[in-house]
């Protein structure tokens, strides 16, 4: 088989730990279906401003670029909270998606049968709750122009949100096409009774909409959507939106779910090339104990599989082996119901990797 | 006593039903407790587009300018919907907050004993949640320019979200002095971390803190606090943020509770004067069908009485006498297990202007 390059950002916190298990389950998929990688490390986040000055060094950025893919652990923690923006980890997830060109986040909400309990949800509320969210991206008013300036009224801030017609479009087409290879639903959420960049949003999916005719399209508004995703959660198939309303409405959906630690997310640009990491953060709290749920990593691992690779054999066995772990009762801390029979991360990461 | 002036604002949908109820408490309460009221109607929304031909008719305007509180029923319906933008009832909406200076809106989430089952949350982990979020509601994104314009990339849209330190001051400054009437507890939410607008807001807010030294204060992330609702709601007390978070988490945080039906809201400016309404929506599947529920818009009273009026003692005879009646068991449609005993809007209030 031909060599795929995997850049492996470990990043901050927990992330170390949670990416060693999913190279663990690389190599083991090597050996199991004959694929092959060659992996690249970088410096990326708090530790790459620790030692290179600067959240997203540039050899970073060029061995993402000559990759296939890029793994990411997680980035950031209380020790850079207080820098300059330049100096903080966030400004270099915002720069990575930018430099790449990622102009989609796509995060799937699943409930995993025997972790029901673990949300605060009722669990007949949540039966059959399987959504994805797509998030866009790399527009809105996350890149808008941002400004000080005194006004009449003493200082003022400012923030810009721009959408021009061709980001609405690749964005709303591949939710499209998601929802096709899926229950065929999807709900577009927007402001557009309040804001002009949603009524844009809103007539370029109205105008897509007809080349989709099997896909059943509804507009909801974002106030009356987070309400629908605590209401109705499994009524959703593929909602799509814009960055910032897509940033809440994600991670509520992930909430929901009750396994926030379990949960895996792709950030695509054109063509198949892709960034995947777990939807939690660094968790600093927990970092070195070696405790950290190493799964959402491991399962992004196989959402690389199947959306850059086209491994589907190999994802599938990473997403058997993950359930039949589970299915056997163990748990790291932060899904045990009975804490002091959890197993720590690497533990973890070696059943997975057996049951391959 | 002095007479208070009350504008009655009906609205679209089930707001005349449901409005009409809460005029008999209004009457009842000048029995009971000796106050006076006298109450205007006006036009206002869908009915005021249809009759007059704007959403947001001087008339009605003048009025409220002439009435020490608001009461409004609920605006709004499909009928409207495609209309343009300025023959549309939100647009009524945005233009009375601006023009009445009603900079903060109130919104408080609490649980009612005996409906906890209808939320989709579980009961334990709803347990002793009475929240309050405190939503900015003149300023950011709603009310910042909007524009079309030809770009590199074909057409686009902008928004504009202004804050300046003045109009972030004065909300917050509320927001503290709410907290120190309660569990003493305040959630300030941005997105520090991504835009300029939420810098400005976390400085200021920072800088305003040592003046409520017997608060306590939290800075949290828009997107965790939609994970932290859903995860640990009891622990909040006060939640103060932008327009726009605002709408999206004041939505969610009444979708915790189980019964939009039954929340109140207060929008207020400087001084005494407020706007009073209901949470829900006009509900136009529902109108003239004498089903709704009316308790929302009569805790509305309630909750003018106390803000505006200072009339405690009257406010609390309402929200006893809501309890009263519910703990009998009776229920409209929308909060009823079994929708065959459930009551119509008439006999709900009847039976509440009775318990007074
Ligand atoms: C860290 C922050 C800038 C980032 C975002 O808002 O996009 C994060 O919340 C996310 O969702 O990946
Ligand atoms: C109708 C709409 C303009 C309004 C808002 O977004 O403020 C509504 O959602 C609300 O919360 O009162």
């Amino acid at each position: 088989a031909d060599v795929k390059k995997i850049a492996v950002i470990a990043g901050d916190g927990i992330g170390p730990e949670v990416v060693a298990e999913a190279e663990k389950v690389l190599k083991k998929t090597e050996e199991v279906f004959g694929y092959r990688f060659e992996t690249e490390h970088g410096l990326f986040g708090g530790i790459a401003i620790d030692e290179k000055g600067t959240p997203l060094p540039e050899d970073t950025l060029e061995m993402c670029r000559r990759s296939d893919a890029v793994l990411l652990g997680a980035v950031g923690g209380p020790k850079w909270d207080n820098n300059p923006k330049e100096l903080r980890p966030e400004t270099g997830l915002l720069g990575i998606r930018k430099a790449l060109g990622l102009f989609s986040n796509i995060r799937p909400a699943v409930i995993f049968d025997c972790l029901k309990d673990a949300s605060t949800l009722k669990p007949e509320v949540l039966e059959g709750t399987d959504l994805i969210v797509v998030r866009e991206l790399t527009g809105g008013i996350y890149f808008g122009e941002k400004l000080r300036r005194e006004g009449e009224n003493g200082e003022e801030a400012v923030d810009t949100c721009v959408y021009n017609v061709k980001e609405v479009e690749r964005i709303v087409r591949q939710a499209f096409e998601i929802a096709r290879t899926r229950r065929k639903k999807l709900a577009s959420v927007d402001k557009a009774n309040v804001l002009e960049t949603s009524r844009l949003w809103r007539e370029t999916v109205n105008r897509i909409a007809p080349d989709y005719p099997d896909v059943e399209l509804e507009h909801v508004l974002v106030d009356n959507c987070a309400m629908q995703l605590l209401r109705r959660p499994s009524s959703f198939d593929v909602i799509v939106t814009e960055n910032m309303f897509g940033d809440i409405l994600s991670d509520e959906a992930a909430m929901l779910t009750g396994s926030i630690g379990m949960l895996s997310s792709a950030s695509l640009g054109e063509g198949s090339f892709g960034l995947y990491e777990p939807v939690h953060g660094s968790a600093p709290d927990i970092a070195g104990q070696g405790i950290a749920n190493p799964i959402a990593t491991i399962l992004s691992v196989a959402l690389m599989f199947r959306l850059t690779f086209g491994y589907h054999d190999a994802a599938a066995a990473i997403e058997r082996a993950v359930k039949e772990v589970l299915d056997a009762g163990h748990r790291t801390g932060d899904i045990a119901v009975d804490k002091s029979s959890a197993i720590g991360t690497q533990q973890m990461g070696d059943l997975i990797v057996a049951a391959i």
